[in-house]
């Protein structure tokens, strides 16, 4: 079974929800950041208090490596403990690292982020350099059943410089990303309807959303611009299909769920962790219940 | 003075040959491995003696961080150590990590590879996610003097995916990013005539590079595709103006001239020097030369 297989059916199970672990030190209640030996550890600790109360409600985490880089190499060893600890406990990581690069320096970030310290079950690409910038990568597709979700139409205002552009042969740039991941996700399909390869998708406008999900039948998502970014739970509804194939990204409003509970002062991991269970249940709870007021048509067409 | 500036007159003084240490272990030699305390240090003293052997006859170096990845938290301990070695020996370094991410997500990658243990003077970025991706660095281009080199057109195959997609409106794709780098170039300028945020122009195709040139007077390039990738010194010297105005980036000639000369077991890190040396100034002397033969009009022209 692909790991994209995995995650369909962990999404069935636990819904929709990809938690975001885009963790900054600010985030960590300052009483356990005076506790902890060092900023790292206080990192590593909160996302494990993260991770351990919403591994039971959410589909899978997503890492973004930038928030490690930036803590140098102390950041990255807390990346790699991290994707250690939900690989551990059974759960699916996503790294979110958009790289794109081509032949032997992308055959070696593939190792770099599909095995050893920094291993992943999915990774984030960026297709600017082209297809051969993607074929690497696939090699651990073929043995291994990982699984990658590529940029194609994001959710942020810089869309419009590049993705949104109209080509001269017909369609915008990110439709012609689109089908020729389409290629890749017939290529390597699984048993769920869904292929190996997805596509990064934001869900801030509801008729492209509609398109989009309309001509990507096989494409599972990665919805990213969940709440902090202006999509909500509508938006996302229309992107899944029948309240499967894809995954609502939210970081911050998870993360942060716990500020003005309390009194920084007192805030501790477990108000952090409970105020996460809380903000990921509330969310797959909206996304399941925008799923289920779909016109019947198109969400039935969708369901499996 | 912006890093652009301190790179413009190092290619004045030592010429444009970026040395490009996307080190592999296998490019050490056999005895050095065996001698070395592990795989990490071997690597560390491999581009050190590239580094001390080629400082003064290159004009800045380029770290993949994409090989150093691929030996995990070991590897990144190589990479901050090699752009420490660099920067402290007085040398610019590239950091080339086509990151391309919105946001806070950008302004942490910007802390990560501007300051810290990775700190590097240029970054290479990559387009897709639009000018919102970009914006995030010029911070600590304003403040320090930092400078990034952001994907345009690249020499690889996939290139022709969606790069040189032609563009309702007219143009190409890359030449959209062109013009959105060329407003940066104009408003982050230095004192040489060049702006502190080039572009990654490949050199595969003499027409396209002197029409490339001709349009981005302003733009220093970083430019990939020499050597292994086909480019060649005429192709070079046109993407330059008067033999500035860019760097020329080579590797694996550089890194595995030694291969070849000697059995690989009596291979020392003396010839592996020694070698890279010859390798630089070869491959400068070839880039000089044929900047002086080319027309006089078009040398006259990019001339400062």
């Amino acid at each position: 079974m692909i790991n994209m297989d995995a995650l369909h059916d962990a999404v069935a199970t636990r819904g929709p929800v990809c938690v975001g672990l885009d963790t900054a030190i600010e985030y960590v209640p300052e009483p356990e950041r005076a506790r902890a030996d060092s900023d790292a550890s206080a990192l590593f600790d909160f996302n494990r208090a993260v991770i351990d109360a919403t591994i039971d409600v959410c589909a899978c985490y997503k890492v973004q490596i930038a928030y490690y880089e930036a803590q140098g190499l102390e950041g990255m060893r807390v990346y790699a403990r991290t994707l250690q600890y939900i690989r551990n406990r059974g759960a699916l990581v996503i790294a979110d690292i958009k790289r794109g690069d081509i032949a032997d320096t992308a055959a070696r970030y593939a190792k770099a982020h599909f095995e050893g310290d920094f291993e992943a079950d999915f990774v984030t690409l960026s297709p600017y350099m082209g297809m051969d910038s993607i074929e690497p990568w696939l090699d651990q597709v073929r043995k291994r059943g990982k699984g990658a979700f590529v940029l194609m139409c994001t959710s942020n205002r810089g869309r419009h410089d590049f993705q949104e552009k109209m080509l001269a042969d017909g369609g915008r740039l990110h439709e012609a990303v689109g089908d020729r991941l389409d290629e890749l996700t017939g290529q390597y399909h699984g048993d769920r309807g869904y292929g190996a390869i997805g596509a990064v998708v934001g869900c801030t406008d509801a008729r492209e959303a509609m398109a989009i999900r309309a001509r990507r039948a096989g494409q599972f998502f990665l919805i990213p611009g969940y709440g902090a970014q202006g999509g909500g739970a509508a938006e996302a509804a229309l992107l899944l299909r029948g309240g499967n194939g894809g995954v609502v990204n939210a970081s911050r409003s998870i993360l942060k769920a716990w500020q003005g509970r309390t009194p920084d002062r007192d805030a501790t991991l477990s108000l952090v962790a409970e105020s996460a269970r809380l903000a990921v249940t509330t969310m797959r709870d909206d996304i399941t219940a925008a799923c289920a007021a779909r016109p019947s048509g198109a969400g039935t067409a969708g369901s499996r």
